[in-house]
């Protein structure tokens, strides 16, 4: 891993950028991300699948290990779920200095409606062994990392996987899954992070010892520092994102708004509970005041929230904080890890208001 | 404008690469680059359009001024194209010093199949005036650059409008438009960089002097320095890019493949005529051999061509030079210009051939 960089970024770290992308945040005016401005981080290339040759095998400590095709995982009875997912590395280009990999800023998330089949009854069907405690997913990408040449593979809990809400997805917003969200099945682990919704899947085995593979044991870990053993990232951490007002300059993208009222709205979410409070400051954190909360989507999705701010000429910057129902709240400034993980600092939008 | 830059990107440059994104370079393996991977450049926010409250304005120079609602310009006969489109931006952080703005590498392409109503047939029904010179397509985005704010707007003759191929597209590869690429309806205009092709069309004018708007007089003009008056970026200039082979790394993305035979294959496109000849290199440019072309996809889209490569162990560069039907072949090294246009020099992918 390369060491954490200060000042510019590389034509490295710009290779992941032009590749991969965000959620551009006027999105966040929408219950679900259109297709194509959904966030996508893929680790290696994009596979290319069709269905008349996937299949998935199910084995390892179970009784009846099962390959299926696309048409009988397509027979099975399926739920749909609104989800949102944010990469573990979003903010990861906030941090100072800036561990070097995918460098988001604040747009790598988005929420879709997934339909697929509930993996517990997908395990019923293969019939677990007492002694399993892990599931390895594994996708039908594969590169290498720090030196390691592997397909890309997670490992999760029997306790997790049996969770309500986890799904193999066939459709995204009731259509077939785009190439770059997994084609022709995914994982969906709601609640989590994205590195736990593994893409392209072609097989699940069942292991009796923790899963101790390179996406599991050395990536997505909190580490203080390169030789802490560190702690998994898995919850989704507590955060909320505003719309920027008004319109924007092409670059740098400082907004441009009319004084008078204007309506601030967002979306909070956090995979530790529901998000029962959002504050925003429309005077760069010097006062905070309580928005409106709209109902929720879904347990598993994002929750609107808006506030009317009463717009002064001049320069300001405007931000927002979420609190979740464990009393998680957004921290006004990042943490620093290895990894860059998990920074849910509160956004700072810089805003020109005009008289 | 900011000075050109040498050295690492600003967060401000970064800012635009989260949200934007080019197509995986993976995608070159297939004709049409599938929804999610064809490459997005917006200027402004997306606007989320509603069909029904919906219409384009047909005015100025015209015998009868018109406004279409979504539903009659879907009654109009339509055409399908396969286009191969690219931002003219295409390259620009490959260039020393960098010009400021979208900081794009290679993977600024995409190739759909668009269907829609010819704009001819569209300008016939409303009846040029004999004076009109050009006509003004406005998008229903809005913003800042240069201090100026402005709708989106570019002007384009009246004979390059009138051109067999140039549509008002509904469709992208048979479905609605997705947001990014310009729900509802949008301009596409074959052969040109993408900046021509106007999404989220609501206005089109025609006008009696030449357009001098700010994306056509200030933006979008090879400029030698910054008081070169410039001249227009109009048709796509020759270039080819090869499928990454083998495997990468996560970061920095070296390939690695297998020794012995690897097909090496790629797309060659060029808005200036057809692309008659492309040439590989898998020693760094020491030689060269020409490609194998398959038939061409279409007239305005691009062709595919493949090698075989007898991969030795080692560490090499493979690359690729297209030549198009006037002569143009694509340089070893880019053209500097103040905007960063137009840079269609040949891609250099680092491989490690593994034994």
């Amino acid at each position: 891993m390369a060491e954490p960089r200060t000042g510019g970024l590389g034509i490295d770290e710009l290779s992941l950028a032009t590749r991969n992308h965000g959620m551009p945040l006027e999105a966040l005016q929408l219950d679900l991300t259109p297709v194509g401005m959904h966030y996508v981080l893929t680790h290696y290339d994009v596979p290319f699948l069709d269905t008349s040759s996937w299949s998935l095998t199910i084995d390892g400590a179970v009784t009846r290990p099962t390959t299926l095709t696309y048409e009988e995982l397509r027979e099975m009875p399926t739920v749909s779920l609104s989800v949102t997912l944010e990469c573990a590395g979003n903010g990861r280009a906030l941090l100072e200095p800036r561990p070097v990999s995918q460098p988001w800023l604040l747009e790598a998330i988005g929420t879709a409606t997934w339909t697929g089949v509930p993996l517990a009854s997908l395990l019923d069907r293969v019939g677990l062994a007492d002694d399993a405690v892990d599931l390895v997913f594994t996708g039908a990408d594969r590169g290498v990392e720090d030196g390691e040449e592997h397909d890309y593979e997670r490992g999760l809990s029997v306790a997790d996987a049996r969770r309500d809400g986890v799904l193999l997805a066939l459709e995204m917003n009731g259509q077939p899954l785009p190439p770059v969200h997994g084609f022709p099945v995914r994982l969906v682990v709601p609640g989590w992070y994205g590195m736990a919704s593994v893409k392209w899947l072609r097989r699940i085995r069942a292991v009796t010892e923790p899963f101790a593979g390179y996406q599991n044991a050395r990536a997505y870990r909190w580490r203080e520092d390169p030789d802490d053993e560190g702690v998994p990232m898995e919850r989704i951490r507590v955060r909320s994102l505003l719309v920027p007002p008004g319109i924007p300059e092409f670059q740098p993208r400082i907004r441009r708004v009319r004084a008078g009222v204007v309506v601030l709205e967002g979306r909070a979410w956090s995979g530790g509970g529901d998000v029962l409070r959002v504050e925003v400051s429309t005077d760069d954190g010097a006062t905070w005041d309580d928005a409106g909360l709209d109902p929720p989507l879904g347990p598993s999705a994002w929750r609107r929230f808006s506030f009317r701010w009463d717009a002064l000429p001049g320069r300001t910057v405007v931000m927002s904080r979420a609190t979740d129902a464990t009393g998680a709240t957004q921290p006004l400034d990042p943490s620093w890890n290895v990894g860059g993980y998990g920074n849910n600092a509160v956004q700072r939008i810089e805003v020109v208001v005009e008289g």
